[in-house]
């Protein structure tokens, strides 16, 4: 059997990333672990999400994977830095991909980033922004009450494009930026919400695609790519079985069950030991 | 000093590369070799690709470089997978990114080639994208043509639609693809052109955007991205000086004389040993 590639994520927002790992890298096969029942992260303190993400990670770590994929910008923010240092496979984070999208498209260099309130403070797409061109100006933008809202999959329920509108004012001021990199893996879910509100000359950038598409150039620098179509993925999560089946078949549809073996279940993480944290 | 990164091509083409890396690396020293003596590369044989192909690696190699970028689809296609082996330095070419590009934004699975007789004639790109998805339909067409044309800078001067329109016409039926790759790196300089006969409807891919993106991403991985704004780049020839500058000066505009230290110099490529070819 093929090595898997590892995806963890505070909650459901990593599916994005996984619907686009499927699209474009079809042959591959995916373990999914998201920690639904502490979701948010984004509004928790450095130590919290650290502690969080790592026990994500013992907890994957026990399958055989060929690659990690940290689908969560929160966690990126904080973690991805060690996890590279810890790990023995490539290591792969959300706000890198975004932030070289962002550079690509940009034609004023005004960048936007929306995420959570922990990702703007880390001001981490900032760094790697400017660690790759420092003639950029970057915008950035805490919106806090996205995530619950698409968590719960309330977002499916009610109409939320005067929400949207609201949050979003800081930004749309008369050319202050030409892109905006959804800084959130959740956000990819209420992204045609966010186009309607930013108009057709905004670059909506989202980081899930993105990610996709680099893990594809180092899966490949690595001669690691998957050769045949793969037949199973597995999807674990810490919370109720229920909200996260909402949202997984509102972007998987019914495609998933036609072509692969899919298993979904609940799992409880080990808490930490004291050395470890 | 930083070490540089080394772009060769057949001719002029390459530049397109360049400009991408610029606008997406500032911070990055270029080495550029064109062989606009003897392009078009596109319609030669195997062997002849080959060994012009290694004379110019065995030039640039003289300089201290810490990645070489294959920008001509043709070179690519016959040579990327040798020099891979042979050299110590990170190796890319622009098939793999444009293939990856394509991958990423075509809908109806149905994507479009065009590119030199023997880029056509290798299959490279079906290649690659059925290496990484073996459901896509590929149509493939070669276009002489064009590289002639830009590479006298003729398509400066006169007006190119008709002529591209005829060139194209057996991928403009109905719906045939939803995704066309400019699959060599000669024709992002009548991209425009190329547009406007395809219509809104159909996705057109740089492989020099993509190859410039993927470029970070693998300096990225291995820490080789330059921390400060460099100020120099070299740009050789092996033909005439004046067909280059008026390409170059068409791409570049006076954008480079603004920030940093440029030259062009013509020069001669030595015979490869008879062991060596």
């Amino acid at each position: 059997m093929e090595r898997a590639i590892g995806v963890i994520d505070s909650g459901v927002g990593g599916l994005t990333v996984v619907n686009e790992i499927m699209r474009q890298l079809p042959n591959e096969q995916i373990v999914y672990l998201g920690d639904t029942k502490r979701c948010p992260y984004g509004s928790r303190e450095e130590s919290e999400i650290k502690e969080f993400t790592y026990s994500m990670v013992r907890e994957i770590m026990t399958y055989d994977l060929k690659m990690l994929v940290i689908a969560c910008n929160t966690a990126t923010a904080y973690t991805l830095k060690d996890l590279k240092q810890m790990l023995d496979i490539p290591v792969i984070g959300v706000i890198k991909p975004g932030s070289r999208a962002a550079i690509s498209v940009t034609q004023t260099k005004k960048i936007g980033i929306i995420g959570t309130e922990a990702t703007i403070k880390s001001r981490a797409y900032e760094y790697s922004l400017k660690e790759i061109n420092s003639d950029l100006e970057v915008q950035r933008l805490a919106c806090p009450s996205f995530v619950p809202m698409i968590e719960s999959g309330d977002y499916l329920k009610m109409n939320t494009l005067e929400m949207i509108k609201e949050v979003l004012s800081p930004l749309t001021n008369n050319k202050m930026i030409d892109t905006l990199v959804l800084g959130c893996t959740h956000y990819p879910l209420i992204a045609g919400e966010i186009g309607e509100v930013l108009g057709e000359d905004i670059h909506i950038i989202s980081s899930s695609g993105e990610t996709a598409r680099e893990m594809s150039v180092i899966l490949d620098q690595r001669n690691l790519l998957s050769k045949d179509l793969i037949s199973s993925h597995l999807f674990l999560m810490t919370g109720n079985k229920d909200n996260f089946k909402l949202v997984y078949e509102n972007i998987f549809d019914n495609r998933l069950s036609n072509f692969a073996d899919v298993e979904i279940k609940q799992i409880e993480l080990k808490e930490l030991e004291e050395s470890y944290k």
